[in-house]
């Protein structure tokens, strides 16, 4: 059973203050990873770390730099939370390994985004937990770009035929007009009037833009916060489960 | 024009000292980068940073480790000096970003090298000047392996469809029985008796085993000193030529 999922950056950080950890997030989230019996690919967010840079140097999804500093620096600050979150996991028994999307991934001119995973499954088979996060990389004609962790959980899902994916949030699921967690999401219809039509709160899209994503995947994902993470590794589905296009669950 | 030249870990670093750079030769190496008016690929050797962890953990080309700390030891080392490497060439103007083999390479059962090339690619074709380094990736039934800075060149100069390949290394070339660079080699009968059936110096092979790789690779490959670096990027072809399967130079 392969699962993937990921911390989000305003789990792991202080969203507010420049490349600040979560200490106490970050070591409960390593472990309940550590307590998991499947094979888990961890993916987190940028947080405090990433966005700083990316909004300083004007670079998101859609709009590139060529400027090589702008690319070292967005992509320096990013592993600099990788290191931290790979040693609180190792530090928690997880056989951790990082994987930088920059020295993997791509964008083509459309946007659209290739992440070989072949590198991923064998560290998997091989009995590793392989840790990406967002990041930066070379995309076609526009220099680079930004990658959201969102990206590359759709990305390793569908490269890795995985049978779940958890987003571990700041909030405890995608909730109604009431402040109330949606169990369930099937369309993103059910859910326009609450998310809005778009959500651009960061670079890298909001929950609006997640749960379409999602809905396009055909792998089952729940989002749920911090507290429910061991819950979701025990096979529940804590928070809002997005359904998606996965048959067994229609 | 692609160009793939690779540092060897001996003139980047003080090799017998640990983790220590030779940063006169660094800086020289990254003025004569800055100076090439071809697209670049960087790939350097370990040198005194990987190959002193790869050989406390017991980890070569074919012998793997399952130890994630071990993973994390070899990369971690190889990510400093890779991080120095980058930031010399930066200093001296080229536009260069970091590309971690962990992250973007596997090695199936039998040992073959997979390393997708499309990131590479694209960050050549938008101004970015990729360094890559000799490193530790996942092996299927191995756990992880060494992959070697001449593996990488190999796999670059085909995945790119590279137009030529230069081998910096702590030699002027291939030497012949009375020490003479010898100017050109097409075939490996041609320098048995010079260079021995095999030469396992350190974990990723030595002079016997580059010759044979390069001969195998359909691109001219050529093997020279710090000194001739810049004659290098200046089409002249210094040291030793490995002719290889290349038509146009047969």
């Amino acid at each position: 059973m392969t699962v993937v999922v990921k911390l989000g950056g305003s789990v792991v950080t202080e969203k507010d203050e420049p490349e600040t950890l979560d200490g106490a997030a970050i070591e409960r989230a390593a472990r309940a990873v550590a307590a998991a019996d499947e094979e888990v690919v961890v993916v987190h967010g940028g947080g405090s770390f990433g966005h700083h840079y990316a909004t300083r140097h004007g670079v998101s999804r859609t709009d590139g730099t060529t400027d090589p500093t702008a690319v070292r620096e967005i992509h320096g600050a990013m592993q600099r939370l990788n290191d931290a979150i790979v040693e609180a996991l190792a530090d928690a028994g997880v056989p951790a390994v990082p994987v930088h999307p920059l020295s993997a991934g791509v964008r083509d001119a459309g946007g659209g985004l290739e992440l070989p995973t072949g590198q991923v499954e064998t560290m998997l088979e091989e009995g590793f937990v392989p840790v990406l996060h967002g990041d930066v990389l070379a995309h076609a004609g526009a220099g680079a770009t930004i990658v959201s962790g969102d990206e590359l959980v759709v990305a390793l899902a569908t490269g890795l035929d995985a049978d779940s994916v958890g987003l571990c949030s700041a909030v405890p699921g995608v909730l109604d007009a009431e402040d109330a967690v949606i169990d369930r999401i099937d369309a993103f219809e059910d859910v326009a009037a609450v998310l809005g039509g778009s959500d651009a709160a960061d670079v890298t899209g909001g929950m609006a833009a997640k749960v379409r994503t999602l809905l396009d995947l055909g792998t089952p994902a729940s989002i749920f916060a911090l507290d429910d993470l061991d819950a979701f590794f025990d096979g529940e589905r804590p928070g809002t489960l997005v359904a998606g296009g996965d048959p067994d669950e229609s």
